[in-house]
């Protein structure tokens, strides 16, 4: 077979900085055994321990990935520690991570072909020599990764996972004309991802909140407001942002992960 | 056809940090719809809003890369509002970018066969569905880098443009013995790219000033000076850079874009 | 030949901030020399000057990527100086780096099938028309690792150099029952890097001290203590870390490259 246009991609998305050889010895071991494979980066240096972040990513922006595609997720605080690591199949995808949660709603939420399918990892088989304990991003997940790129079956890789680390996203609820979430992430802009929803939101005539502080209606674009005008969006990760045009809306409102949100309907 | 080597390349630059999933994102768009498609970076996570710096190195480094490559800017503060896209061929190359003034200096300036073609990208078209207003480079632009890398001509993606954005990058004027100019941006290591152009400063006497501090006359290279000595050198950009060896000069002098500096002839 | 998966790969390591274009232009230059060159990052960004680092990672980590990859090392504080460059073959790879120390622990110290090849670039050759005195990455040493990559021998580059800028790396010596030696660096988590090798050290009871504060033993992994709690680790480069479980070692110590760590047994 000479042509490697139809063969899968691997996607990777870490917490390991860029500035670190992390990332790239991982792509080391996976050229070494797939010569010539397709390596993307979705994205690197996220916040660390920030699993939640990680897990919404990957349910939110796997499908504009191809088909067939392996994602390679290490965000693994507990490295070294018993927690297993999976190997999955899930709409159309298969993913390798370790077994914290950040696969959890992948595992749930994805559409496509099929069941989701899920082993435990058996390093003893696929674990490079004379390895460490503190980097199984290098020596077990590449090196799985790059088996399934191969071709193998997941069955060849484990035994069958029932049950696995479970992770609930951060989910806005509704109580009364309140929907009550919070932040998520913040971007590198500034950007404050919070947990709102874009398709409970669209249409209707919300305010939001933060932190009791309003922000305002949510316009479809930050454009919409004048140089350092704060905003909310409806941002790309079907989630509502709270911006500031041209400007950090973490900085300006001091403000991160768990700072709380609402969107009000005006009484 | 099963050699990838003569397709064109996908060069990228951006203003989004590497430690969010946007550029990732992009280059699943695009290899979704053109498989095996060859991704390259030319940069990420530039200034926000520095569209002189992001037209800069579009003038000076696309034709570092080879001859018909797409290259994809986003730069795009205006996102979202009715600013409109252009897709483009010049010098060679074919470009895809928002209307904001990054495209106008490759317009102007590249050599290379044949007239520059532009058009304005008729988003209906291309657009992903159930996107948002807030990432245009996903939605829209990526798309039409696909397109163009699949083979489409430009006349395919929208109607012919006659006029765009202008944006005037700055340039030094000779004022008497004296090029007066201004800082562009300062790169990763705190070295000031300035207006002042090589061609126009090379082989003769001139002596720096960095807002009427005397830098001194313009070398080479900063390894002709001391650790920790200030120089203007020749840098790779084709302008003047004033440097510390092993420093910053953004740091030491507290400078950046639009501060002020003079190339003079001794009297 | 219509198949590129037996072709070598380009490995790039820089202190190049990602942010900056210097390493997407050195890859449009490979790319412009050789279409479809495969190319993979190993790091950039890295601590600027830190040779030191830089030839640490080249030590331990070039033997995760494919045989006959080139590896193309810029660190480069002399860069326009009269250092000459360096191409070289060992252990089963080529490299290309400035000759400041650099390649010196690879060319001494990989294993691999003959010996060590290495000669002084002629950069008259090679060198890019046009290019400066500041960045010899783009403008020589690129073009180096593109022919290389096409298949050209080490002596069509230049006359064979029998010596080279030396490099001890930090070495940990042996004082009665103790270790002694030093932080090499810090990585993007903060765990300090230090040159106690794991060889030497796995399997007895060691004790750890940095700048003569306790650390305790040395463990297989961080997820062994407490989040927040400080804890001596065999590393993934075959070095003792000083690390911190969910945090920095370097801002808890307020330490990096240079300070003192030691090994003792209990007596």
């Amino acid at each position: 077979m000479t042509d490697n246009r139809n063969e899968p991609v691997c996607v990777l998305l870490t917490d390991f900085p860029l500035t670190d050889p992390y990332v790239g010895v991982m792509k080391g071991v996976i050229l070494s055994r797939v010569r010539g494979a397709h390596l993307v980066d979705l994205a690197h240096g996220l916040p660390p321990g920030n699993i939640a972040w990680g897990a919404l990513l990957l349910q939110e922006q796997t499908r504009f990935f191809p088909e067939r595609s392996v994602v390679l997720a290490v965000i693994d605080p507990g490295v070294g520690t018993d927690r297993p690591i999976l190997a999955a199949r899930s709409g159309g995808y298969r993913f390798v991570a370790p077994d914290n949660g950040l696969l959890h709603p992948v595992l749930q939420g994805l559409a496509g072909p099929g069941e989701p399918e899920v082993v435990h990892v058996k390093p003893a088989g696929v674990r490079l020599p004379g390895g460490c304990e503190t980097f199984h991003g290098r020596d077990i997940m590449a090196p799985v990764a790059a088996r399934l790129l191969a071709g193998e079956p997941l069955s060849a890789l484990g035994g069958p996972a029932s049950t696995w680390t479970p992770l609930t996203l951060p989910e806005a609820e509704r109580v009364g004309d309140t929907w009550v979430g919070e932040v998520i992430s913040a971007d590198g802009y500034g950007n404050l991802i919070t947990s709102l929803k874009t398709e409970a939101l669209r249409g209707a005539d919300w305010r939001v909140f933060l932190e009791g502080v309003e922000i305002g209606p949510i316009r479809p674009t930050f454009g919409a407001v004048s140089p350092g005008e704060v905003t909310a969006v409806f941002g790309s990760l079907n989630r509502v942002e709270v911006t500031v045009r041209d400007g950090s809306a973490a900085e300006r409102f001091a403000a991160g992960p768990g700072n709380r949100v609402e969107a009000r309907r005006p009484s």
